[in-house]
């Protein structure tokens, strides 16, 4: 096992950091290696906002479900899938923008996802921590208000980055042949799969908290998918251009 | 700059690999370490689909536009974001799906992003190369029929990865303050940027090509984002159960 893998493996979401600050020098090197990941036909569909203010730091924790940490974290970064660069670049040229196309949001979406994991390993490889903020979703049309999202740019997630003053323990995942599958899709491996997931996952969060939280993956998963979630998200994106046709 | 920092910025993608195999135990390695990256809600909603079987390898080449290393790779493997685990999990404990939710599918689409870009960089600190196949979603239908890919499972990309035999250079990025803002969108860098950008990257393109690529940014950007690209796969993803509604 190589560092990097060891790096790799060793991830966990930190939720409380010190108060030591993250330098600009530090997040522009972060920044400059989630640039260096692909991206779908040179797109490069990421546009970062680094947030400072304070006030902005705590109105995004309080619609983010009041994390706090967004607000304490050394740095907060909002990561945005943005085809408002491209589609300019495409009218200098005489062209314009074929607006909404569902095609374009996978590519702009996992764009981002690419250059945001990179930041993280960058970050992580520093001793720093991290915590992606998927509840920037929970509002994302205060957040496109707030920090002035044009159309056809979007709020994915959030980053909480900085030192970490908590050590919490690496999550168990999936049995790894759950997740790896040889040349088709092996319906059959699923239920045995989250059997013993369930299992182990149990184990785990009772260990973890001296018995208090006794709960597993299916049980976390009628939450997950088995109810409407964010269902505001279609009708924000489609005002915000993202049609998806 | 660290090790790790050095790593994620040299990457480039590879198109021309050596015969030599990836063995089995590499792949296991690589793909745990996409396990390790951050998933929403513990979703996991990331499945790898390994192709060995000769004939399937040059169909998805044949499918995703003939790009024969796809065929030729050391290992090759299909990227899908899948709810039908999660789903299978919720009904276990009397749930049901809610399905076609737009914000799943974000979810589930983030999650494969952030799991691939973690198999990259553990790939290429093993001084493998890669190369992302976008290009699965030129046929989806077929990719989902000849992997037997159940309801609310999609193919995002594919993965190649095998023993470079070329060493390209790393292609210039836009400036980094036209992708890292600061408290809000400022607008005003854009055009700038481009117009910057577009002059390094023909610049760099005529000195690789000895003069024959002229070509620049705001120009791939007319037919990225200037064209209606892949528009079957509003169409496609509704019958496979992702109704983005």
């Amino acid at each position: 096992m190589n560092d990097v893998t060891t790096l790799l493996k060793s991830h966990r979401s930190i939720r409380k950091f010190s108060d030591q600050p993250v330098d600009q020098e530090t997040i522009n090197t972060i920044v400059a290696c989630g640039q260096a990941a692909a991206s779908s036909s040179n797109g490069q569909a990421t546009t970062v906002i680094q947030i400072n203010d304070t006030d902005s730091r705590q109105k995004l924790a309080e619609l983010a479900g009041n994390q706090a940490y967004i607000a304490s974290a050394g740095a907060f970064l909002v990561f945005c899938a943005d085809l408002n660069r491209s589609a300019i670049a495409c009218e200098q040229q005489g062209g314009e923008l074929s607006p909404g196309m569902t095609e374009q949001f996978i590519i702009a979406t996992v764009d981002v996802a690419l250059f945001a994991q990179n930041c993280v390993i960058a970050a992580e490889s520093r001793g720093l921590g991290i915590c992606y903020i998927g509840a920037l979703r929970n509002n994302p049309a205060e957040v496109t208000t707030l920090l002035e999202l044009p159309q056809n740019v979007y709020p994915v997630f959030g980053l909480c980055i900085g030192y970490p003053e908590q050590d919490p323990e690496i999550k168990p995942r999936l049995p790894l042949d759950a997740v790896l599958m040889q040349d088709k899709y092996n319906a059959e491996s699923i239920t045995p799969a989250i059997t013993a997931y369930d299992e182990h996952l149990r184990a785990y969060y009772l260990s973890r908290t001296g018995g208090k939280k006794d709960s597993c993956w299916s049980e976390e998963m009628l939450t997950l998918v088995g109810k409407e979630r964010r269902a505001h998200m279609r009708e924000f994106l489609h005002a915000q251009g993202f049609t998806l046709r």
